[in-house]
């Protein structure tokens, strides 16, 4: 079914996935998280991760056709239900040791026909059973990774004018070019990579702002840090000692907001893609970390179904930072997928927080964590307001401004 | 992939496993245990058990490729590992009231060309760790059922000399007439046919006999049954009160043997394939219960393995009557597969006994089963010992004989 797909990109892909990206340590299990589209890359990732000493290769795998059947024919009942057994034997392999592996790419439209109450409430339901199997990666315990299979359904989406092999070969062309795996030897090209945004993350540190103001086109924002915030980016150790690179590709340096200092405008600089409804020209006003004003050309009252999801889904839990010039954002594509399209741009991210943005976060319970600023929700939501016309500084300590970003390039 | 097959007969033989086979109830959770090459029939699987109202269809999947990659890529630790989590995982399912239904018909030749030591080593630890998922199924603790999806590989297996598109199809058609789906009314076809067995059963059952004795070619054994035995067959209700069919097909009426009390000699009819192998003209000899001399004409040294796995492993834990005038034998067709293999043929299994066939067995601890006979083991091997040329006779408490197969037909 994928056999247009050149298998030496596929196998690329998988390779660096195993090493560079989750770096799969002799005699760990990995669980690999996929849409059965993306069987071929699984079956490329399953060889490397053994060759790498893997102890189980465990794929679990949805499927699209068994998603539909269930809208299409479960009752109502079934909406609010998560098999909880399974995400808690998640926690329990990650606890044990197990690496992680997600594969993105599936339909983004798969639910787009479907009542939005319906899947916001299995989407809740899955968040609230999964938790147990998210802390642990949230939280950098074990070593993890994402990275993309380009599906037949989401190359549509994304080049919706090619015939749809063509459409899928283009695409993991996009996704090897932005993965970095290009040239004689990707493992070098992500030593350098990482090298290059060790940098950036070293002056952020260094730094220690108090808050970040950003000017645009709609946008005028003090955002405020967390109380012993850490900028993160690039390859770093989890927990379990095991340097990995959670996200191919990745351009961001990142760190936790203060999820009770943000006050401001905030213009959105691309569409939102949620869920199967697209979002698009969203608007928001915060006020002491909250969103009290919200609109959007397209998709609003998704949108507010989403802020509305628990307190934590109205504030920030992320906000990043990546120049203007990256290539992800230079290919000029709209992926329609949080793990390309954050990379194209400074974002902020509704919800949940990462615990390690936070110096000893991860020891922390849910509100010591709060009272550093640190947002918890069920959701977390990546959504871009960078572009070449935002300019971002940062506020010191002593109330001083120093440039960060200006027209969306590095500053320092 | 599989466009080629009669998606009626297909989407049949999943409402007949939905609504016969597993009977799944209102809101009941149905974990699907797949090959994924049975795709096609767990998504009509899933449209039915959504029907039928199911909370949620949780299908895992097993991919022949990833289950090679190990084989041919993994260090020697890999094959002693196995996912705890998981099984634990599924066992707590079936304590909070899910239905299970696994899917037959994988490559039986799949490790053919794998290292048996390996393949032993491997299965064992599975073994071992699928114990809490195993209990319930075995103790029939919840509702399940299994069924065949003709595979590829498989009915390639089974019909070598026809295009294996062809094969497939002549294969689905052979599970279909199997699994008595032809007709206006699947569900009346298997309420007639439990009928029948549930005569058969309640005859053996009134008779209590202290045990059987069978005689044809290289067979002449004295097989005693266990302390309060019960002979079962066809439908019943599993401890959580939903009659359901385990197997479809099904032709056999079966109870426990006494573990310890098995005598004499016997030659298998068919050639049993396990784990690649196939093992041709087994014959063994039993002492009080165990398998004390085994030889066979091709697999003799994975026969003997398979003996070796425990004390269990070489006495046996069912002993199933089947006539030989059954469809399945009938059709004179080998199916190199234990769901179909078995229904053609008079047969015991080596290994675990399944407690529910022993009066009060699910609740007894594991030494009280098997003071009663009850034989304990990793694994459950079924072996085909019926033809047109054994005769049974029950012999009663005071040591009478009553005729019960005549040349392989039902004599009362
Ligand atoms: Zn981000
Ligand atoms: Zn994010
Ligand atoms: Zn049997
Ligand atoms: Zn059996």
């Amino acid at each position: 079914m994928s056999n247009h797909l050149d298998i030496d990109k596929l196998d690329r892909l998988a390779e660096v996935a195993v090493r560079t990206g989750v770096n799969l340590q002799q005699g760990q299990d990995l669980i690999i998280m996929a849409n059965l589209s993306a069987l071929p890359l699984v079956q490329r990732i399953a060889v490397h991760a053994y060759r790498a000493g893997a102890g189980l290769v465990l794929p679990f795998f949805t499927d699209d056709a068994i998603t539909l059947a269930r809208y299409e024919n479960a009752g109502d009942h079934s909406f609010d239900r998560a098999p909880d057994w399974f995400y808690e034997g998640l926690g329990r392999a990650y606890k044990g040791g197990a690496a992680r592996m997600a594969i993105t790419g599936d339909d983004p439209m798969l639910l787009a026909e479907q009542d939005p109450a319906r899947v916001a409430r299995a989407s809740k339901a899955v968040s609230i059973a999964a938790k147990p199997a998210m802390n642990p990666i949230v939280g950098f315990e074990v070593n993890w990774n994402i990275v993309a299979f380009p599906g037949a359904a989401w190359a549509a989406r994304v080049f919706p004018d090619l015939p749809v092999e063509q459409a899928q070969s283009r695409l993991l062309d996009a996704i090897y070019d932005a993965s970095r795996l290009g040239g004689d030897d990707p493992v070098q090209n992500w030593a350098d990579h990482t090298a290059e945004l060790k940098t950036r993350v070293k002056w952020l540190n260094d730094q220690n702002f108090e808050a970040l103001q950003y000017t645009g086109p709609g946008t005028d924002l003090r955002l405020g840090l967390a109380e012993g915030h850490i900028w993160k980016g690039g390859a770093s150790p989890a927990l379990n000692g095991v340097t990995c690179q959670p996200n191919i590709p990745t351009e961001e340096v990142f760190t936790c907001p203060h999820a009770y200092k943000v006050d401001g405008t905030v213009a959105a600089t691309k569409p939102l893609a949620y869920q199967g409804t697209v979002i698009r020209d969203i608007a928001v006003r915060f006020e002491a970390g909250k969103i009290v004003e919200a609109t959007a050309s397209t998709g609003e009252a998704v949108f507010r179904d989403l802020l509305a999801v628990d307190d934590g889904s109205s504030r920030i839990g992320e906000v990043a930072l990546v120049p203007h010039s990256s290539p992800i954002s230079q290919s000029g594509t709209l992926f329609y997928n949080t793990l390309f399209d954050e990379n194209a741009s400074c974002h902020i991210a509704l919800g949940q927080c990462y615990a390690d943005t936070i110096q000893g976060g991860s020891e922390l319970a849910e509100d010591e964590l709060k009272q550093k600023g640190g947002n918890q929700s069920l959701i977390h939501v990546d959504w871009m307001m960078g572009s070449d016309a935002v300019d971002i500084d940062g506020i010191t300590r002593t109330g001083e401004t120093v440039p960060v970003m200006r027209k969306g390039e590095w500053a320092f």
